[in-house]
């Protein structure tokens, strides 16, 4: 068995700190670094992707919209050849460092407003899609994360990329598989016994249960791990224990899910 | 006899737009791309490395301060560390549009502000060389391109990258072989006659007539078209007619300085 | 019988350059000057509101979303008590330029997505309302300039600030009252004395002539000349005359509505 | 004996934040608040402003270069109109939410490098005083807050409004009353006992003793309590009551100078 644990990472911008990224490096296999849109600016990126390869992390895009005052997390309706550009553009930006420490950019997942657009709104996943298509270098195998079940695992397969389903594992689910809204009651699980056997239950039975204790199939390729959440480093450690405790190996995207 | 044409381009952004590009492109061999960060945005990057695939024409970075309402002409003092890091987020970003449209980058040429500080200051002439040695990948020689006879030339050499010399046949020089400034008498060549005599004796002979009337020499691997001249096309056109008038090869800077 | 004309302005940016402003200052009552956030900067608002100044045109404010590259015309999910500051942040901008000339400010009209969006949200229309309020000064009766019987007229109303219904002349009308969607046949009317004869029907008669041929009521106070529609000048011109000709009063949108 | 305390503040930026600002403002008279363009954003102008009207803290500007990432640090050469446009343009801003509160402006401070140039470049120092100059309503008397003994202070007298002169407790100067440069011996005072001592002796004796150990007359309006410097609650407190220990009044900047 193998999973994948990935982190955001590289939020800081200018003077602004956000968290001690490069220690929660060593509990996972992936790092979304963001790419200037968002957060993060060329510095940061410069040093984030250095750490990651110190680290042996796969380093991934993290692409967002372009509004760093609401942090990406504000909708905003950009047609499709918008978002193309515009996810081009970040992804190249941040190959250009993995690059210089020898490392090749894993995967994409969009931040923010835009995974969750790409999530549920077919032209938005599309153009995420065709993003990373039109971002994949011959032989890259650029793979996009999205949400399990989601429209965005649709979109990969329609455009033909690879894709890894991700899951959640401090989040509450709805008995349809969906992520709960936060500020709805159990949305957000803090305890981080409870989160690591979230996560087991994830990889090793395919399934996570809802808020209503109904057991629902979630099969994914990827687990997150927030960075920003307080506490964010117990729990990569307890999930990061947890899971190799259970003889499932933590291991980048790629080989996950085969195209390595 | 060979010589590059360059122009800089793809400085509109979003829905300010400036000149007609395309056009123009059919009589140069480099186009110095705006990255986005003193103009520029991802959709105009995209169409306009489209347009430099349909024609041909070499593929540069254009990369300048982050400082969209000062048009990267303000001076930033930034850190060469800093220059560096925002050099290959601009590079890399521009990259992605190329390499889709199945061009490898050719060159980096600063732009503004940038260029200047770079011509005469060494510690940003050699930030400037060490941002293109670090987005340089293997195998893929990118090319500095900076004033002939300036600092930027002698950073090249010391960090070990390609470089080329460039001349501008719309510029009075003075005598020690420098652009006289901007706003003192015969700063500008207007007459389109004129600026193509001055191409071809840059080219031909290796020399330029200084404002004071003495024939001051100057090697130049690439020639820069301006394109935000009143009758750029124009200009263009006769620097190019007269070129291949007169035997010279207009083509790529990489074969120019022979790095191809 | 009086009306204001009004007209979108100063939306050039650095470099950027967009229409001869001064010379459509000469044809109309006020002015909607881009503060920043979609367009404009300091030195364009500096110069804009002395020419404001110079030829007696009423000077609002023209607040749009932080979106300089998609020029405020994206929609954003601002929420509302983001949108008040981000109001009460660019009204209070212009106003320093427009009181260093010795004008006070008359009115604020949302720009592109957010008049858009307050035109039918009445959430957002409330916040617009509120972002008015809250910037006007004690005895400054800042008007709200919104499209006439629109939720934004309604939510004036509410937080209890005076308004001002806005008409289009040059754009065509669905029998209900509403703006024909952009894209559709008939949305613009290009002809200049169609479009004069339609600002004198909704000035002195009340009406405008919807696409399927009804007379549909519609009260404006104000009618918006746009700046970036080709022949802009002439239709200026051309409605100036057409209403002045017919006894109508070209006047400030305050005389307009009286509160003056 | 009269003095004011200032510090920094509103120097976060959306998700980004600084420092717990509003304890602070129990120790000062003084808040200079960020205006957007260094750092800043409409939501955090508009809460610091509700948090100085709530604690009787004189409401400044403190306006930037328009650099973000480098959070106004780094040396822009803008001119000098375009300097003056700038800072007309965030003071107003600002204004809108002092305003808003109940509150007039009472001074205007420039940050980071537009503060140092202003501090040492006639050009600079005369755009900024003539900024303040042309941002100034009626009767309201800005007053600009600049290095003791620098040319701020003589363009404001040129420019004929009124200025106070600022000395920095817890930095070196050298003995020709200059702050010692940071990074060397001694710029940075930490000991808060020793900071207090400084902020007395400048205001009671009207000295600093230098580096080298001369005492060096400088006459002080105003105190910087620098907010991000660790400990600076801390350093608030005690300097708050070594002052009104000794007797001397802590009050607003007008106050101090005579012109409220």
């Amino acid at each position: 068995m193998r999973v994948d644990l990935n982190t955001d990472t590289g939020e800081s911008f200018g003077r602004w700190k956000i968290c001690d990224d490069e220690s929660l490096l060593l509990y996972v296999s992936s790092a979304n670094v963001a790419c200037g849109a968002h957060a993060g600016d060329p510095l940061v990126m410069d040093s984030i992707a250095a750490a990651c390869a110190r680290h042996g992390v796969g380093i991934g895009a993290h692409p967002g919209f372009p509004d760093l005052q609401g942090f990406g997390r504000r909708e905003m309706r950009m047609s499709p050849s918008e978002i193309e550009s515009f996810m081009m553009y970040q992804i190249g930006a941040l190959r250009a460092f993995a690059e210089h420490y020898g490392q090749a950019l894993t995967h994409v997942k969009p931040h923010g407003s835009l995974y969750n657009m790409a999530s549920r709104d077919e032209a938005v996943a599309e153009a995420v899609a065709r993003g990373v298509a039109r971002s994949t270098r011959p032989g890259e195998n650029l793979v996009l994360v999205g949400l399990a079940n989601s429209l965005m695992m649709d979109a990969a397969k329609k455009v033909g990329i690879p894709a890894a389903s991700e899951g959640f594992c401090d989040r509450g689910y709805t008995s349809d598989g969906n992520l709960a809204p936060r500020g709805t009651p159990g949305a957000l699980v803090t305890d981080v016994a409870q989160v690591a056997r979230r996560a087991l239950e994830m990889v090793t039975e395919g399934i996570v249960v809802a808020l209503d204790g109904t057991r629902v199939s979630l099969r994914v390729d990827t687990i997150c791990i927030h960075s920003d959440t307080p506490g964010a480093l117990d729990i990569a450690v307890a999930v990061n224990s947890a899971l190799t405790g259970a003889g499932v190996e933590i291991t980048g995207v790629r080989k996950v899910i085969g195209v390595e």
